[in-house]
């Protein structure tokens, strides 16, 4: 065989419309015959993240009819893609007709039989569970089958053997997660290459996840060469939700020769069909050496592209086009108003600073000249008046059961006020106004204070996507940073902006002008916060107090540039931060969360659907409470 | 033997508390001395819902650590408890510590040997993974340790034999879903019968769901029945939840005999525990006949003590204690402040009614009729004065980029002006309120318009718990009835808030008193939407369509006595009306549910876990377009 012509269909699959993504595919059967194998993403049908919509039989048909056309437009080209198929004479586990996911292969107008099975699909062999992943929900993997019919999985997974130009190719046909099995008993790849493969195929619908890319890399890389076979990735470009997160995917389609040199790789977040030749057995030409990028000096670009991209799909699939931001002045809310200006036309970008009594003069410019430096809409609309109104109208009032029995009189405090204007801005004025705008309002709040719930509800916790609900506040001033530097190539967002103390600006204790704002270090914060929301295996105050009290806490944690001591001097002053956060984002931050508008996800560990959680009380070990009481040196009771 | 004194341990779980329960567990061991078996519920050291709570080290390290101290704790009575047991030299798919949701046996300070695996614990076979259920993202049921190891998972199941007063006694150790076992390969109960057990123990940790327990007792006293055993069932009496929904655990153990009859069965949502004596290998005495309830007629009864249980557990679980409702003199409104009303005390609930000029005389005096018949307090803020302001802040106001280049007039509509008052009266009067009365309010949604998104976010979508937001407007009526018939005894709820027609009264056009209300008919929508949200297979447009057209729906759907063409008297209205709430449903009613508040689960399908859902298009099949172009007569362009 003088190579394959691979064409890797980094399609964009549009979640849940079936027909238009089916169309798009055979079309490019039509474009694309000059093709050996033409290979779509997983599920490319019907995309991936579709919450229990395969609960719906006419779902399921409807993409069984359309995956009938499909085959029946094939011609001499080998097309792999994804879809399920359902056994509707056999029962899940939930009582429901069987579902797998699957690899179709069509020649000629014909679905290919799988040699294991007999069957016209190749199963899924390893159902992801954790993270955002739900796949045995839904799908009964090659593993559960086996189980079902009492048989093991290595004896169900061969290589599918085809005529090709008169000679036998060999494919070892694999989806996704069966890629990625480190942590598992069963080796897809490593089954099939035993079998002997020309080539090892591996169909995604992979979420963008930052530094994942280098990962599969390494994964796949080793995999390659540790089999002698070349693998091609082929995965999706798309947008897709599962309501409380969203995420981003974004191709990287790739192909990695026998020696497990990376030969190609798709660029990101950009759909097309690539074409590269691969010759089964031999190191490919032009091989780059294994890309190890270095994480971190791609980070914000990485971060951008995804934000960019998924806010663009987001509003498209919900038909939006016109948005308004509150803006404060702070960074938060730049950067969002910065990332929409990259997205919007200016005159669908409406940008609203809503100042009360205790909003510095230095902020309510920032903002005007931040909608300058954009060119977009603008308006000032001061909520004193509104919120003067509340006060009067609540407190001191009355209240008394109308037999006389009760009496009670309402007093609103400084705090309340504080979440009173909070709200008057979002539920009051950005709302009305984003409606009468034909548009929504965003949300501008950072990971850490979603961690923590510092933030009102129904004030700024509001909006219909939090874009950098994902990025912690560093991060957040990470990518302003990349914005201004490498997108705009100039100062759009202030630098003020960027050098100004955080500060909600709700009292007259959060005077940024006195150098006063938020209750947050976030160098250290930032940090904490990650080691319990993103780690692997996650850590509680336990931990976080034992490190402590080793004095390698800012090591454990990464920031080894922060010294802990000087932001909290005592050991009183460190456990009452510490429970206060903890608590908070044990207890009023998950009830927060869960009226929280939904996160764009770029973290191996976004808030919703990756971050599941309850309402309840803060966990603390027995062993936290006795190093507590060892520092403190005195009785702690515990709760 | 002369019998076996079994002591049910239906105790009140606390989820996350490990101390707290595990001191209650070593409690009841020292006070059931005299029991042979005293059985608690499955994970009963740390509750069920607990989000990923099992990803930290030292979470799962306290449950070890206080089940060495609850076997220490054991004399001569065989205890039985559930425990999450992680094998911390292995590792799970996700990478993490390996973890099994297990049952221990324990007596004389030690743990009894698993005959099959030789480990001190019994691990759970099957792992639900439907509805609210997430078991395998946490834990290695034993038939993937089966895979894990390359054994039949048959082969890891036998019973255990314990010498008892000088006999063998034989159990057969069950967790939870194994007792459930009619949707899978594998039936724990049948495995281990076949090797002769004088009692198969199942012990759960199972939500209360209307109807659950009539289909228990089918499947188990089936299984004693068939299998010649004696079942014990021991469940949890508990509140947990998982973020989005919160589930109730209604305890109801239970003892089947060995001919399948019901001979003891534990109240509801009473912790306790219940001695009750079994004669292996004998039918019991005092046997009941097989319990087959007619779920409907108890069916308010039993929503009722759920929703009682289920706000007080959770109000208590939150240190909640004082409460604010907005009352409108509606259904929804009063039943909620009803169901509150037999929770706290009349000065710790506070009733508010914030007329606008459209709320009409006879609703405003319902809604102090109802304050007056509960005794609680009572206070009246219109809202008028805070919606003309915002009216006169922004409509009409200009806005303009700085540079001048672009400009727009913001206009109000009476569609933004009734969104207006729904906000102001939640995030502004109830937010502000609650927070000062030290408490918090409630949503007071029901699942039909929590369907479709017949609410306001921010607005009447606001609130700390959707206590009935898991029921259906005819429930809601029902329930309502049941208050005042059963519960109060006494017209509570005053008559005419059931006759008046459901009306938001936010516009001139939903004048209650012109009989001008929703725009849903409950009779009929109640139905519908249920077939798209509840039915096991769910049905979508084309199944509603189909059933329309062959004259079936409403038999279909379960309300024969509705004359749909009464409703929706031509094809156009009834597909104008479908598609409507289809996409309501489909679109902007998930992104209302995104930022909802927590519903109180008591059907088979709530709002929240365990309806996933993405944000997205509205799916309608080929099959639907080709049945509503033929009912229509003519070409409908296809979306």
């Amino acid at each position: 065989m003088t190579g394959l012509n691979l064409h890797l269909a980094q399609i964009h699959i549009h979640p849940g419309s079936i027909g238009r993504n089916a169309r798009a595919i055979i079309r490019a059967i039509k474009n694309n015959q000059s093709a050996h194998l033409l290979i779509f993403p997983e599920l490319s049908l019907s995309g991936y993240l579709l919450g229990d919509m395969w609960e719906r039989p006419s779902f399921l048909k409807e993409c069984e009819l359309w995956q009938q056309r499909i085959i029946a437009n094939t011609g001499s080209t080998i097309v792999v893609f994804g879809n399920v198929i359902t056994d509707w004479h056999k029962k899940g586990e939930d009582g429901r007709p069987l579902k797998h996911n699957c690899a179709i292969l069509a020649r000629a107008g014909r679905a290919i039989i799988n040699p294991a099975t007999k069957d016209p699909y190749f199963i899924k062999s390893l159902s992801p569970n954790y993270r955002e992943f739900d796949e045995s929900r839904h799908f009964c993997d090659l593993r559960k089958l086996g189980d079902m019919v009492s048989q093991n999985t290595t004896q169900l997974l061969k290589p599918v053997s085809i005529s090709l130009n008169g000679k036998r190719l060999r494919l070892g046909i694999t989806i996704c997660e069966d890629g990625w099995a480190n942590d598992y008993a069963l080796s897809p790849f490593n089954v099939l290459a035993s079998q002997k493969c020309d080539l090892l195929i591996n169909i995604s619908c992979s979420p963008f996840t930052l530094g994942k890319n280098n990962k599969r890399h390494r994964t796949f890389s080793m995999a390659a060469h540790n089999l002698n076979t070349p693998i091609v990735y082929v995965n999706a470009v798309s947008c897709q939700n599962n309501g409380k997160s969203t995420y981003t995917f974004d191709g990287s389609s790739a192909l990695y020769d026998n020696v497990g040199h990376i030969i190609f790789q798709a660029p990101s977040f950009k759909p097309g069909i690539f074409q590269v030749n691969v010759q089964p057995g031999a190191p490919g030409k032009n091989a780059q050496s294994h890309i190890m990028r270095d994480v971190e000096s791609n980070k914000y670009r990485d971060i951008y592209k995804a934000l960019r991209f998924g806010i663009k799909e987001f509003m498209s699939q919900m038909g939006l086009h016109r948005v308004v931001v509150g803006v404060s002045g702070g960074i938060d809310s730049a950067l969002t108003a910065a990332l929409y200006g990259k997205i919007l036309k200016p005159q669908d970008l409406l940008l609203v600073n809503m100042p009360s009594r205790y909003n510095s003069t230095l902020t309510k410019t920032l903002a005007r000249d931040l909608a300058a430096n954009l060119g977009c809409l603008y308006a000032e609309i001061p909520i004193e008046e509104s919120v003067t109104l509340t006060k009067k109208q609540i407190d001191g009032i009355k209240v008394s059961s109308i037999d006389g029995k009760y009496r009670e009189v309402i007093t609103l405090t400084d705090f309340h006020m504080e979440n009173i204007q909070a709200r008057d801005r979002s539920s009051r004025v950005l709302s009305a106004l984003a409606s009468a705008f034909g548009g929504v309002f965003t949300c501008n709040g950072n990971k850490a204070e979603m961690t923590v719930g510092y933030a009102t509800l129904y004030g700024d916790l509001g909006g219909y996507l939090a874009a950098i609900g994902d990025l912690w506040k560093q991060d957040v001033y990470g990518v302003a940073d990349y914005l201004n530097q490498k997108v705009y190539k100039r100062l759009l967002i202030p630098p003020a902006v960027m050098t100004l103390p955080p500060s909600a600006e709700l009292s007259a204790n959060q005077n940024i002008e006195a150098g006063e704002g938020d209750p947050l270090h976030y160098e250290y914060h930032d940090r904490l916060f990650f080691s319990w929301v993103q780690n692997w295996n996650r850590s509680t105050p336990e931990e976080t107090l034992s490190w402590y009290s080793q004095g390698m806490l800012e090591e454990k944690l990464g920031c080894p540039q922060v010294d802990v001591n000087k932001i909290l001097p005592t050991p009183e002053a460190f456990i009452q931060d510490l429970e206060r956060w903890w608590n908070a984002y044990s207890g009023l931050g998950v009830a927060k969360r869960i009226q929280a508008p939904p996160v764009l996800a770029v973290s191996s560990r976004a808030f919703g659907f990756d971050h599941r959680e309850n309402l309840g009380i803060p966990f603390y070990s027995e062993a936290y409470f006795k190093l507590k009481k060892k520092l403190l040196g005195k009785h702690i009771k515990q709760v």
